[in-house]
């Protein structure tokens, strides 16, 4: 199979219907309509087997989960996602893998409401799938790092470590189900993060750590954090699963949560049936200080690099 | 070091001071102003190591090749080149080929007058770069591929075959310096693209070779061509190194060409120091007819497939 006829079979499907879409998949370059007045974001990821997810994980996940992490960028910015482009480098072009990868990138289109407008596939000896998101935003509403300021309330959606222990449970041999589909099918809290426009000061989505991102907000707004570990949303699952030092271990450290964590003056727009926790307050020194019980505790930094 | 470093060395030295750039590399995603009133063309495109070029290719021409690549196919659309996102997965952070890499890669943006936006950085067993690139077109101006009509002439940019008979000449040992640069530094013809917005009825880049590409464009538009192979431009260094036959196949079948294919019906812009060569005119019938001294010459039809 030649890759005009691999586009044409499994990644050619959405057409030209989407939103904004003049001209989709099949031309040199999508064509496409923005909205006029409004502001656009770009985000792009990039997902490497072996790294980023464990080899011969399910490819339906996989092609769920790299239109999912841009979508989470997308909404840290507070903007509305609508197109994707999709570039994906195979070790071969196995039917069944690409129809299982297909049909998870289109259900997280469906379900971010975005149109694949556009890819590249290529042969390479490793798969890495890489995703272009575009969104848009009002003028002056997109949510920046370097916006936090002292007092505003810190906050984040969902629940943290979830993912990093799912995936841990993978390689174990040992998976929860539901700690397993949190990193399996990460939720990008695209219309949580959409309402956030212009009432968040800051935002950053929690994709490597709470710890970490928390550090890359404060630093981008040259502030400093104090958080409240007793205040960690930690789902029952975890809690089940693992002791109190391992759960905060996982939500401290262990990344792939795709949370949105942000900083907010007053109280944040209502997140239905997402959890929305407030977990401590910007404060005028920088670095980042963790309390237990009202007593400051001593927590070694450290992150995920890739190198 | 870590991504966060990686990124702050070799990336962020475009910051925030691009045309439409409200904030570049650095958040979770560009802040972009698009051009009030115009549509918008945008495409991605991966190269990868041993792939799109051999082991060990200097890196400042893997870095201009990603966004040249890209902005051939804004080219081929007839949109003026805006902002590129750039997603890298790399084998290792070494510091002197990061520094080559970015140069290239900056080089490029200079050169066709794009801000890069935004980035990740990945580590993997092999070297893929990806590029999303992103222009502007006055609505209804896009060169789309399935324009082409019946009598339209069919025309060619610069020289065919030059960069395939250097690559080969690479793997050989045995580069023509003139070829070779062709095939390190393929030249987007941005500046005559956008000249051919609203005026060329169809348009395509030539990456696989003419005969693909020729293929694929008069497929899109439902006709035909009739090709005069004797005014296929050749370049003098191609002419020289190789007899007729070899150049008459790097040209067809040789790729990596970035040159624009496009029909007319009168007569096309002016090329400037660019040539522009009528090679043949579009037909009802589909299928492509190759033609020599007014003779029909049966041609193999072969691609180049990555699968």
């Amino acid at each position: 199979m030649d890759e005009f006829e691999l586009i044409r079979r499994y990644f050619a499907r959405a057409g030209d219907g989407g939103a904004g879409v003049v001209k989709g998949i099949g031309d040199d370059a999508a064509l496409l309509s923005p909205t006029p007045g409004m502001q656009q974001v770009q985000a792009i990821d990039s997902i490497v087997e072996g790294v980023h997810f464990p080899d011969g994980c399910n490819a339906a996940d996989i092609g769920y989960r790299v239109v999912a992490v841009n979508i989470s960028d997308i909404a840290a910015m507070g903007a509305v996602p609508r197109w994707v482009t999709l570039s994906v480098s195979l070790t071969g072009a196995d039917a069944d893998w690409l129809e299982s990868f297909s049909a998870g990138l289109f259900t997280a289109c469906a379900e971010y409401e975005v149109t694949l407008v556009g890819g590249d596939t290529t042969s390479a000896p490793v798969l890495v799938a890489t995703v272009n998101a575009t969104g848009e935003v009002a003028p002056g509403q997109a949510i920046l790092r370097s916006g936090a300021r002292p007092g505003d309330g810190i906050y984040v959606t969902g629940t943290l470590g979830d993912a990093a222990a799912g995936r841990q449970g993978l390689e174990s041999g040992e998976p929860s189900r539901e700690l397993l589909w949190r990193f399996a099918r990460p939720a990008a809290r695209s219309d949580y993060g959409r309402r956030l426009a212009g009432k968040a000061s800051a935002a950053i989505d929690v994709s490597d750590g709470l710890a970490g991102d928390l550090d890359k907000l404060m630093r981008a707004s040259g502030t400093g954090a104090e958080i409240d570990l007793e205040a960690l949303p930690l789902s029952p699952a975890l809690q089940t699963g693992f002791d109190l030092e391992r759960q905060r271990d996982f939500a401290l450290f262990g990344g792939d949560d795709y949370e949105l964590l942000f900083t907010c003056r007053g109280q944040p727009p209502d997140g239905g049936i997402v959890p929305v926790t407030r977990i401590g307050a910007v404060s005028k020194v920088s670095g980042l200080r963790w309390f237990l019980r009202g007593e400051p505790v001593h927590i070694e930094a450290r992150g995920y690099s890739h190198f």
